[in-house]
């Protein structure tokens, strides 16, 4: 049994918890926050403290708190004998401080109160020595089959790829409810557009799923379209988008 | 039996004749293109024809052909009976010549050889007189019961909301897949991520769903991952997205 320790109270935290519990390899003996209140959650299933000078030993410590406070919550393990491990898919692995150190960044979007099938999301792992990858691999297969060795560098980038298909592709739904409302349509008639859009790219690239009016080249459909756009900033990002698609296949003829 | 005409071959008719083929309210009974090569894939199951003065009577003509030649389409149908409809999003019905007009749109992305579950399907319909809305319900009935009465001028605004979700939100995937190849790492790492925020708005609200650097107003991650985009166009792209997000929730204060 892998005795693990998390340390936070936010949605990676909890879902973490959720998905470690009643796992045969893996046994969370305590769950660490700062305010009682976000803790009173765990307190019926699991140790808990809010105080840093009572962390149980462990074999490893997963933090999962916002990325500024990561390397404060680190220090107060550098005399633990355990591994310990970060969460956050854009900071680097460095900015833990104890020696004994790891990554284990589940790619995915976290919603409080949506249970997550973590079969489906893949782990990227980062250690510092070939033993402490090894727990993290041990750690990650209790949950997913999809894992992956992935450096800081790669993993910042990887983050920042995430930022555009989840928080920006976010925004562009966010763009067609507001279109809808103006419309006095329901959002409801876009909701199976958008599912299908994401389900086509799981087995098609991007690039050979591209389809509209700025691939096909079609000035007039685009002039129409801004024309109809009373929000200046969607018009812009109309065109910019429109132009880095006809950017995109030009390049590729 | 609806006796129903479908001219054009492409992916909107090849999909709407297999939704059809088999229903017991309609009867396809022919299918009507210019060019004799892509009739071929209909040639066994229906009476096929290139030559629009072969047209058969019908109740319902269906023409799902490129936006620019609907209206030359209809124009072979002024001596015709039936009811002619498109099936586009961005035309209004009165591009269509005879007086016994109609819409009949499916707000969908249609692949060619992915198969498509209509039930899902929104289908938005609009007509000239009520006679004519009868018949495309009962139509629409039979593959869907996501049956919306909408006018011309909400379809286009509709149909840019869908630019926005679907053609502009696969650029973003592409710009991910793009930025995954330059970390030397699989596009597979983000395709349940992109599922996942597909289906957080199935629920929920974008506007609720929204998170991020933008949404969070954090600075310091912005200039981070901006420091890493090495195209100009996703950089100015990165930009915009996460000022359009800023803006849209200072207003909300």
């Amino acid at each position: 049994m892998l005795r693990t320790v998390i340390i936070g109270t936010g949605h990676v935290a909890t879902h973490l918890f959720h998905a470690f519990y009643g796992a045969n390899t893996v046994e969370v003996v305590q769950v660490v926050g700062r305010r009682e209140s976000s803790l009173a959650k765990f307190a019926g299933a699991v140790a808990v403290s809010h105080n840093f000078e009572q962390l149980a030993d462990a074999d490893l410590y997963l933090i999962a708190v916002k990325d500024d406070a990561i390397a404060q919550v680190s220090a107060h393990l550098t005399h633990k004998k355990g591994l310990v491990a970060h969460t956050a898919g854009a900071m680097p692995m460095h900015c833990l401080l104890p020696e004994n150190r790891g990554v284990f960044y589940p790619l995915q979007t976290f919603t409080a109160g949506q249970p997550v099938d973590f079969a489906t999301i893949p782990i990227c792992l980062e250690a510092q020595n070939k033993a402490s990858l090894g727990i993290l691999q041990q750690l990650a297969a209790t949950i997913t089959e999809k894992v992956y060795e992935i450096d800081s560098e790669q993993r910042k980038k990887l983050h920042l790829a995430a930022v555009f298909v989840n928080n920006f592709t976010n925004h562009l739904y966010n763009i067609g409810e507001t279109l809808c409302q103006q419309a006095h349509l329901p959002f409801d008639l876009l909701r199976p557009l958008i599912l299908e859009t994401a389900q086509k790219v799981q087995s098609l690239s991007p690039t050979q799923a591209q389809t509209g009016p700025a691939r096909r080249g079609d000035q007039k459909s685009i002039q129409a379209h801004l024309s109809l756009l009373a929000n200046p900033i969607h018009a812009e990002l109309y065109k910019k988008i429109s132009q880095a698609i006809q950017k995109h296949y030009e390049e590729e003829l």
